[in-house]
């Protein structure tokens, strides 16, 4: 039986998927948020630095505090990556489970963790236990998590996106292609040139296409899926808009596989994916601010591609929606609870 | 005692009011939407022509028809001007309730409706009779109400903007001046040139300079604040986002006059009317999605100009979301029922 | 030698293709603008509809006649598809010179024609002798030709992407990807509700990915390229900006081709394409405004899957801009004539 | 007489007035470019920095010298405030004539511009021989001038906006009003929070409603215009765009003035100053890239308060495309030479 309210913690609310943690949990009927901590920011009230949250959080930024954290059911980190893997220990001998919304305990080879992020890692044993986030894949598991290691926002749209496919083994594996196209959120909320409006708006520009952090991450789900080696080219794109990821998945498929059966009945049951009917275009629109990833699926010209689109709020059911479902996986409330806002559209 | 459920009709639900009207009543405890009216779509699933609603809103459009609609408890007109005139006397005489998102039932003065609309109005005696529905006035007048006429919004941000300095009587009456800022929802979802992305976005400007329908409804409100009469230049513009408006209010004050006082008392107690700091200015992100109107007051250089900042989210607390907390009141629920959305930010 | 100036003519100048010829013709040194007609708005001066216009185009809009165009040396269509095929052959037997800006010249195969645009064909015999305005394929044959058809935005972008490729020979010409991104502009300045700002804004999706009318078209250049068969998915997708398109191609590549070599040589001597160093990622602001196409080439990995991307102003180098390229190639002006504007960043 | 071409100098050249002083020097038919200096990025090739030069500006960032850009004719500087305060003197001595298009020598009062710049002034002395730059006011003194302060980008829409009015002496010069919305390029190119475009997309807000640096700036052109003493509320405002600038102007004025004529005849001469027809809206698109002001005046409700709404391109009439303009006069051109840009629309 679930406890009725437990208490969280946040370690690093000042950047976006700080605040759409704080959004998401003011609005959560069993929630009841005891710290959230800024080293620069520390004394200043939530609400002077994100309006839309004022007369809703009435918590101060604190000093990052061990003792303060202990005393959590939970603690969130929103931090930069290589922030976690140093803190969490202590939280972790505290009894104290972890949501990292960072990408340190997502890659279980370490080697390729530290190529890839340029860091040695702080501690390779909490990632051997950490559960991968993704529910869709691992509910049981999260279930029992103490460290849960959420996915990246371009890995949950892509993985999403392909599974079914990975799952009956009937693809043309080693040429997989995801052109994502990620809004400038994704960049989190830090003071940099490129992302200026100036800079990003009217303007749409591949980056990272010799090699992006979430490739291997992806690679890693999909082998978890397929259970064998796949080859991945995965090109991102940043287009001028605030919220939302739009994923177009190419894959080579036998002819006789109905794609449009295959995806319905695996996300049947699902509460936070939505297959579209045959024929459909996702828009990002329709999951913003939502913790929802619609898809469709499409074999053009009765071709050997499938083309499958798939559609997420990056800060939501790619960062900290999914958070908060991992939360109320872990602590036993129904996986919706607090989830069902509706996208805001127009 | 407040009814556990009301059975609910939506007139015209096609529009940027409609779906904004549906995603709050989605999230509204006590709500049960039973009929929503589209001639031209009648038999298409609501969640077809909006998506964000897919999972959530059942309900298909169906043909207008006074004995569907006859059976619900409210009825809201989120239709084009002329419209709701024209079908209000049969449900109203059926006991049905009525708040009129359009202009139908905003202006006392026959004529000026007349001049200002272009047609014939259908109903003088039910305008007469009908209530302003800015709870911020109006609170009382509006829980006995059976004809709410809803403000607009660029009236509401207006109105709420120099409502306190209309009490005090010490203001230059003769030469307030209202500079609006809308996004493009605010054209409502209509097929126009001048509204396109590709025309209306990296591009301001003004329209309507000569004279906005919006100007007698401001007009009245404000003279019914003041208790005489006022002389108002409302110059609108077209901002290229979404939602939101901002109005920049100036009116020659009183050295004497403590306005952040003033603001501060005569919105203590409003749940949607938030007064910032002295020295704060607001931005139309902090209330998008969200019911409130957050509002600014400024005397630059010490003089004798006021200048009043007050921001809403058009389609909510200008529009859907004040026609729900105009539903709150008129039936007796908490006024901030399914109303307690935080602002989607960033 | 060049004529020291052309006389020009311009049917339906009221959408983007026809106000982009206008900025481009106010500009060029040997440009006469005679006639412009709509016949929705003949009799208002043209700059009364594209106010950047003022002062600098005189002309108003004339009913559609066939003696005043016959005067001109040089007639453009920037009609809807389906005009400049019924009203070509007067203009062709008076001797006039036609660049088709829409798309009845462009495919050589008229049944195909007729099933994607849904129409009978009215003049295939013009379609026969008509040259496809590609410059970097059909330099020469444009410099005689009486009729041009100029290609679309996307296929010029997914064309000059693919040439070098397709060149080589050592392709996978059966599992081609094109998957392109437009800013709204290309959708045309027609009053349409998907195309509103508060419905493009902010949002992104894929359309037409059962089949865009550009499928063929790009089929057909590919294959004269390749001269074989290809294979092509091709997958459509509307982002939140005015202008630019980004085409992301994908194929199959023998690991031994140098691919930056490839491309650099391929388009040394072209003036209008520009290949990007190694590594590069090129921005749709790069060329907006300017009749450029910037490309970069990857090979992600290192693996067998060669990544383009190619960048183009979809009202310039995509259009307009490359009509005035073909009306030099056509008069004997240097290529360049009225075409150095530089791009508009930011 | 002219000479043929001047050798230019450029201080301080990757900021958004930086590189769009190299767009409108790049298409100038008398200007050699033999100079850009920047510090920070020396070595680096203008067009990797900004590519809509590439192929066009062949130069490199280089550092600065007084050597190098005293063998220019005129140096523009396109620093940030305080930096050619530093170094006017010994290009000043060296002969060389100077455009700041920052705000070093805008304001005649020292006092005043070391309180609004927080820093002390350098040379007070060039402050008093420099020509503040606007050509409608100062052609004359510009001519002959040795240092040219370049307006801001809100003062030269103001002023602009305010000039005829000023200039009759029937207006209430004690209750001017300017409220003037700005694109986010006047912001600058520089790594910040709160212009990102996750922050400032989709959003409009007041900034600086408390004091504006300009504040000081428009005062004292509006006095110098009026011949005395005026008392102006400036309240400036971020909308989400790349480029623009749209001020509404607000004044009490008698009844008796013909507001068209006045506008019209003021400018009838002015090359780059457009006065819309009467009850027009200008649009900041139509300017987008020119450099142009477009004007209209209207008088709402025939009431005592005139309306001007005035448009430019913060970065080409607002800053860059000013000071070539000035540097056409300084050096004998005609005035439109290298200017003759038609504005980017769509």
């Amino acid at each position: 039986m679930a406890r009725q309210t437990i208490k969280i913690g946040i370690v690093g609310g000042t950047g976006y998927t700080g605040v759409e943690l704080l959004r998401l949990l003011a609005q959560h009927p069993h929630s009841e948020l005891k710290v959230i901590t800024s080293r620069k920011d520390a004394g200043m009230p939530v609400a002077d630095m994100f309006p839309n949250l004022r007369g809703r959080v009435k918590l101060k930024f604190s000093e990052p505090s061990t003792q303060a954290l202990s005393a959590c059911d939970v603690v969130f980190f929103a931090t930069p990556n290589g922030v976690a893997m140093n803190e969490a220990r202590a939280l972790y001998d505290a009894g104290v489970r972890l949501v990292d919304v960072a990408a340190d305990f997502r890659i279980k080879d370490i080697a390729v963790w530290e190529q890839w992020y340029g860091m040695k890692h702080a501690c390779p044993d909490l990632v051997a236990q950490a559960v991968y986030g993704l529910p869709e894949i691992n509910r049981e598991r999260i279930r029992e998590a103490r460290i849960v290691a959420n996915p990246g926002c371009y890995p949950t749209a892509v993985q999403l996106g392909f599974l079914p496919l990975m799952q009956t083994g009937t693809v043309d594996f080693d040429h997989l292609i995801a052109d994502a196209k990620s809004g400038v959120s994704g960049a989190g909320r830090k003071a940099e040139v490129h992302t200026l409006l100036a800079e990003a708006s009217d303007n749409f520009k591949a980056y990272g296409v010799g090699g992006h952090r979430h490739l291997p991450e992806i690679t890693q789900g999909l082998e978890t899926m397929a259970g064998r080696k796949v080859r991945l080219v995965f090109t991102p794109h940043l287009t001028p808009m605030i919220r939302g990821i739009h994923a177009t998945l190419y894959a080579g498929v036998d002819s006789g596989v109905d794609l449009q059966s295959l995806y319905e009945q695996r996300y049947a049951n699902e509460p936070f994916v939505d297959v579209l009917p045959a024929g459909s275009h996702p828009e990002t629109r329709s999951v913003r601010g939502a913790n929802v990833c619609r898809i469709a699926v499409h074999r053009p010209q009765g071709g050997d591609i499938a083309v499958v689109l798939s559609v997420i709020d990056n800060l939501v059911k790619g960062a900290s929606g999914q958070a908060v479902q991992n939360m109320n996986i872990m602590f036993g409330f129904p996986e919706t609870t607090g989830l069902e806002q509706v996208a805001l559209l127009p």
